[in-house]
């Protein structure tokens, strides 16, 4: 079986690790831990989202994380925004690259957006538009791709849908989202089977949670298919506010071992992603839920 | 890709996973969990090990055990023996079927057994010959068939040749240990590609470790490549007691999770597992490590 040489993992852990934690990170924590995520060797980190503070208080910060943390070059620093009043917020954060976001199923899209699919396509759209007017590459997520909390399994031709019309404005990159984390490889299969012979698998990113424990099986078969960039949150920090149950995102140091142990270049160090992690436990105050930093809790103690 | 219809899973968590609890469990203990496992449909259960009580001082109850269990029909009881001695008590017990072991590394062999892989061969074959004219089956275990803590990556050649000799014996099946959980799919697929050009699908079963979060990963590429025996511990017990560092066994309901959303038939109640690790929870006074029991947790307080 054929695997790519090279992979590119997107750190969401700031934006969809910390917006689910129900302890406030102070700003300053939150820019030390960026500040540590860069000197990994990551080459895109999602530090924060747009989203009124109302919804998400843990980032309520996010134009001042943006300002506040040391830029390496080479590093893309992106955002989440959700409407045009978000994007001139994340501008005048001088945002590298910004995400627009939505759901493939109804009743997901309108519990997380309070919008319905077809109401918020032209939201989208706007900002799009302006953020590419504005210079700024646009990024975006869409979830619920294999299941939804209410609606139950989503029909591939349904993403396949969307994920055109999103490719219509102008986005750069798709990131697939399964975002409760009850994928298996062969539902993961049956999506890209679908959607590859329409979407090139350069434009198409995988984002898994792990509630189930099958988030790496999923990368597996990803990769397999010909996909080279993956979403992950460092310590598997995450979940999601309105799918009950779910569980992080897959830990990017998690992914990380899988990809080296298979010889695939990512550039990113394990030694400073579990610095990072440390970093954030002693924040937190508990163990962040990774694999690998239990091994490194493990051999630390013997 | 083609998967199998129908899948063997062979719980090991009352001697692989157990052996590895520093806390001593109570023989009536064990005995209740036992019998709560054959009520969940699992038709093979490792039930404890006749290696001496020095070694492995939580299974000293062996025979015990084995004599106390409620036997369903339909179930194999078995255990492993070191040698004759062992394979003797374990008659005595009137186990169902035996287990013999060796490791594929000359080092974990002689940390394990005290002996080098040539002085084994003709003890597991001495076990062999007596246990099949007591009338029991054989399986064998091969342990650290991807790589060991002490010599690092095995040539899967290596393995070949061993899992040769111990089919020559008259093993009724071979179980492959990835001992210390730190293989990857395509780590699997080499071994599997150099095994089955001689060996069938149904002379081999998988036993994967998930020290680093890969178990599934590697079940769902065995999936692919004709594999239909598992072993799994329920609750992701387990380790190895001379691989530093090594953590528990694939999780049988991770595994049941992961087959079920597949498909793939199994025989296995999930309510009923969750239900027996739920009383081993209370047994050992914390929380078994699978992402099923952790979701089962946090649904029940929700």
């Amino acid at each position: 079986m054929k695997l790519p040489n090279k992979v590119t993992i997107k750190e969401v852990g700031p934006r969809d690790g910390l917006q689910n934690e129900s302890q406030q990170v102070g700003t300053d924590n939150k820019t030390a831990w960026i500040n540590r995520l860069s000197e990994s060797g990551l080459s895109y980190i999602e530090v924060t989202s747009f989203v009124h503070p109302k919804w998400i208080p843990q980032l309520a910060d996010a134009k001042e994380v943006l300002s506040s943390i040391k830029r390496k070059p080479g590093v893309t620093y992106a955002a989440l925004v959700p409407n045009r009043r978000g994007l001139e917020r994340a501008l005048e954060g001088n945002v590298d690259e910004v995400s627009v976001f939505m759901s493939a199923s109804e009743t997901h899209n309108k519990k997380n957006i309070n919008k319905t699919i077809a109401d918020t396509l032209p939201v989208l759209k706007e900002v799009v538009q302006d953020a590419k007017a504005a210079g700024k590459s646009v990024r975006g997520y869409l979830s619920t791709v294999i299941a939804c909390p209410h609606e139950g399994l989503i029909e591939p031709e349904r993403v396949k849908a969307i994920a055109g019309e999103l490719r219509e404005m102008g986005i750069e990159e798709l990131s697939l989202g399964e975002t409760i984390g009850v994928a298996v490889p062969s539902q993961v299969e049956r999506l890209l089977e679908t959607l590859l012979p329409d979407f090139s698998e350069k434009f198409l990113a995988m984002h898994f949670h792990d509630t189930r424990g099958t988030a790496l099986a999923n990368v597996w078969k990803s990769l397999e298919m010909g996909i080279t960039t993956f979403d992950s949150a460092l310590g598997g920090l995450g979940g999601c506010p309105y799918a009950k149950g779910a569980a992080g995102n897959v830990a990017t140091e998690d992914l990380l071992y899988m990809l080296g142990a298979a010889g695939i270049e990512t550039g990113v160090s394990m030694d400073k992603l579990i610095e990072a992690g440390s970093y954030m436990e002693s924040v937190l105050g508990k163990p962040m839920n990774s694999r690998q930093m239990e091994v490194y809790r493990k051999v630390e103690v013997e």
